[in-house]
């Protein structure tokens, strides 16, 4: 490690961008004294450029993600799905990318929205391929396991026996967005597991709150708003029952309750029933979950269900504290209001990702957030590398009561839970520079989202 | 570039101190052990010091900001001034000093009060120098825009055909104080322009608030309390026409409305109509534009007026928040709430000059107030060189709507915002060095401003 | 000095740790792939290992605290107590500590819980030594006094004639607690003496509240809640008179009016009479001192008394706000609230102790604050050298004016302050791992202290 390397990495948390500064090409006039260097590319993004990242990613989680089913000790490929064996398993991702978990639910969101923003249908092939295989194995893992009850154990679990939100509801999510789009074979027997699981299974408080037994005996998560929430209201879309979004709603406003902070627009990580007025964490991820969850809901809910606009108050909010806490390269902190812990591509990236949808969708201006979403994407491109990981990810990290563990959660490429929000953070940005409801100005060296329909900017005055 | 140099870089910003530390001259008991070292010269200010570091600015400035017509391809000086010629310019600075922007004006007011600090009436030569050459030239660019019509490219053009508060107030400002103090010629005809463009013909909210169309069609700048209110407090002052006053009064305390935030006592840049609720950019020269513009204005206001207290609260409530804010090494940081960002001259030295300048004024008490103006000297000092430079200006700088281009636009030597704040800072502080109304104690290693009238304190208790 | 030792000391002030990366043993699992690495020994604590930091820092006092009087020019020991001499005075300590100074009165008070933490007398050995020296000496040099008015340059002016809260409070709190252990012979005519300038003689405000004159000639200062409270807390204690636990109470409350902001939940250094709504200042240690005080009445003040609910809210507020500083290394900054500043030693042993006290006496939950203790206690750890020395100590500092001198105050292992508080905190530290009220479950690379008494957590779910 160089000496400059070290500096960097001393003076901004582990992932200080290694690049040499950038100038912005949108200013062609190189004598300009007033254009500065940027530790990112600080420009307008081209969607040729976006798409080209997004395609990287979804080819290095093709390469990584097998769907084949091996013998544990062997490794021998097993074809023979009539008479189940113990030792069969889905063979391992080389970085650690298991193909059912919640993380890899959020890949598929992604990969069905990159599909949309680009008409691409490259895009989803991977998610054919993951469902298939799971139309394809369920029965045989079924029979493992009525035959060894191995529990855990069987490849097949979260949908055997699922446990818990994070064996259920992104995956629930994305195999009803995945049925809408016409997307993979018919998944609706694993839809009926997790539906059921989110809807009617999982702990909750008396109030109906989505709860954990850990790391207390009651305890709540703001992760869980996006592990049921988005399942509830895909839930709600899929049915037509008004129900599943009633609880949806509730969970929404209520986890609000609890762990949205209204001095700072901030929420923190979880909240213990034996400590309802603890110290707070402001663990940067947490918020990404909770805005994920309220724009995905905000997506389906009816416009005439009378939690909507509550919830879209609520997004807002949550929102402004954010976007307040951007750094100066674009990303977020780890710990979002804290400015000395490293800069966390996952949190970002859900960040950039609600922020352009929040504005392509007309729930907020354009004016002001389309610049902080950009910017978030110029931050974000950095940590995409040429052969499609994407860098800075924190790994999972449980509901804990202390900074020195946040900030020291280490990075890895094989953490899966920045893959599906940059996806979709690029999915969007694609669509913020297709909108036609706003023109993007460069003035004065930066950029400008200007409403269409608004009255015209005069930048005559200007000297 | 040395590892230290690029250490403390990385630890500070990019203006990090890279002077040797500093111990206190006025501790001269070099054992002793509870007295530190500062990477800033932390001492009481010795007014001969402070005087000679502005003799070196207006030197600097002096020799930087020709007055003299040349001709635009050939350079050679044009003398003749009955028949207008389409080349005619003002000769450009070398340091790109514009004599007539809206830095300059704020230069000149600053030699006008380092001249009433120190009767030295060296500092206001450049002022007569200048003001001399727009009285001697107005006629000619006059007839050379009647024949030419060069809009823009006219170098008289902001006096000509003013279209901005910028084109108007800080300069208007500075040549209604001279005409006051004497300074100069007759030069009543251009306040007539600048008058009339700052009362009269600057786009404004329905509710009269100074506004812009830029960058969105309906803009508020944080800037413009500068370049609007001390214009139309001189143009009371000039006229004796309240209403001037009222103007000011109601602009001040809308923009305030607008503007700033009573949580953390700071103003955000600007506000755009179109996104009122947005969030925000405590950017700290926006900060500096509020505060100074509020000072001027009590300056002249009479106490009876009923804005004044108002006033005075609002320049009490912004310069708490500002104090708080303070660096350790006396400056202020570019994102004023964002202790990662560069340490900024220019909103330093207009904190300093407005925190001293109350504290002379009485506005508020040489208890705590005195100290923090005296650190912020004490930083602010090392950012003038030997010739005269001022170092870690941001350049100019647009109402923008990211993080990342306010953390990285770039400083300059050449950025003349800073000039005429710093002049003003180290005359204000000149005056409180020969303030009658406090004591400067210097006990335990530092410094207390302690009030003549007061009871006396009393150290005997002191082991 | 090193490149990476100054890489450290630039991105985390002076005093980052400058350990190889620690990673926790607790975890076996060293292909743990979520397992981070710490600059602090993130791990359970160990009750020997905490006993054995304890005992360095006592050998360590024990060998730099002579207890002997000596010629001053000469340096002979005196050993005739008859004949006063006037150049007699206590031996100086070759760390500068004190034998009768504050800083020691915490020492003591630290002492005694490091011995009633582990029943290991030899803790208190040193408080006997000194305190029989008080007794054996006293007489000597209150002959010294009436025959050579020494004043302060009498080594028992503190007791022969307080002049202050420093003199008494401190040193008068731990001759009390020392008296109901029964350590060391009868001091009652000392804790008398400093009693009754607690009590009786100190400057105040008009409304009781304890004051001082300096630096301004009305000031308070937050230090003063531990100078003050404490003292007349364990005097109530002592004599049962509750018109001490009156004033400690009011004192508590009083002070918290002045000088506690409700919105950050933080104390401010001190105020002055004459500027009450100045620019705050947020030390660490006068934070420290407020806490400890509360704590330490909290002790002893009946339940019953009127005021009890009314110390402990205040308590569990000012708590919430420190904690929620804490840093990334589980210690505290200089300026508690400036993540720029230095990581301080004496305040972040204070909130240590005191945070880990409340865990231990219910007033706080265990849940979220166990950990947090934890966490300060690994950080503080890092603190203790080999030779028991306490390294990274503010030296004595101040109310002052400006951040400039709090940024810049130096750290010494001279500086007493930080080693009382220090013994306090592993003292409390294993109170805590010892305490039967709570399990501390090592879950997921982290620890989550569950009340015994609470339903089970459950891991079941988790994959």
């Amino acid at each position: 490690m160089s000496v400059l390397t070290l500096v960097l990495a001393a003076s901004a948390g582990a992932h200080a961008t290694q690049q040499p500064q950038f100038r912005n090409p949108d200013n062609p006039n190189l004598a300009d004294k007033g254009e500065g260097t940027y530790p990112i590319p600080y420009k307008k993004p081209v969607v040729k450029e976006v798409a080209e990242a997004l395609h990287r990613i979804r080819t290095y989680l093709e390469s990584t993600t097998p769907t084949r089913v091996i013998h544990k000790t062997t490794g021998a490929t097993i074809t023979d799905f009539k008479n189940p064996i113990k030792e069969a398993i889905f063979e391992p991702s080389k970085g650690d990318y298991g193909v059912m978990t919640y993380e890899m639910g959020l890949v598929h969101s992604g990969l069905l929205k990159a599909r949309a923003a680009t008409q691409d249908a490259r895009f989803t092939a991977m998610t054919e391929r993951h469902f298939r295989f799971f139309a394809d194995t369920m029965p045989y893992f079924k029979a493992q396991e009525e035959q060894f009850h191995l529990e855990r154990a069987n490849s097949f679990s979260r949908f055997l026996d699922p446990r818990s939100l994070d064996d259920s509801g992104a995956m629930c999510a994305a195999l009803i967005r995945a049925r809408f789009a016409q997307v993979g074979p018919d998944l609706n027997h694993m839809i009926q597991v997790c539906g059921n699981w989110v809807s009617r299974q999982q702990f909750r408080l008396a109030d109906g709150t989505l709860a954990r037994k850990r790391p207390q005996a009651v305890s709540l998560w703001a992760d869980d708003m996006y592990m049921g929430v988005p399942a509830l209201a895909e839930l709600g879309h899929l049915t037509g029952n008004v129900s599943y979004y009633d609880d949806a709603v509730r969970n929404v406003l209520q986890m609000s309750q609890y762990m949205f902070n209204s001095q700072n627009n901030l929420y923190t990580h979880g909240w213990n029933e034996n400590n309802p007025d603890a110290p707070r964490f402001y663990w940067a991820r947490a918020n990404g979950w909770a805005v994920l969850a309220m724009s995905d809901l905000l997506d389906v809910l009816p416009k005439s269900h009378p939690g909507y606009s509550k919830v879209l108050a609520q997004l807002r909010a949550s929102l402004k504290g954010i976007a307040e806490q951007q750094s100066g390269q674009g990303l977020w902190h780890q710990m979002i209001d804290r400015h000395d812990s490293y800069l966390e591509t996952s949190a970002s990236a859900m960040f950039v990702y609600v922020i352009a949808h929040a504005v392509n969708q007309g729930w907020i201006s354009p004016s002001t957030w389309g610049s902080i979403a950009q910017a978030g994407w110029a931050g974000l491109s950095t940590r995409i590398t040429s052969k499609g990981e994407v860098e800075g990810i924190c790994v999972g990290t449980t509901f804990a009561s202390d900074h020195a563990y946040y900030y020291h959660r280490p990075t890895s490429v094989e953490a899966l839970h920045g893959y599906g929000p940059t996806l979709m953070a690029g999915a969007e940005i694609i669509k913020m520079m297709n909108n036609p409801a706003f023109n993007i100005e460069f003035k004065v060296r930066t950029y400008h989202y200007v409403p269409s329909d608004a009255a015209k900017t005069d930048y005559r005055e200007h000297h």
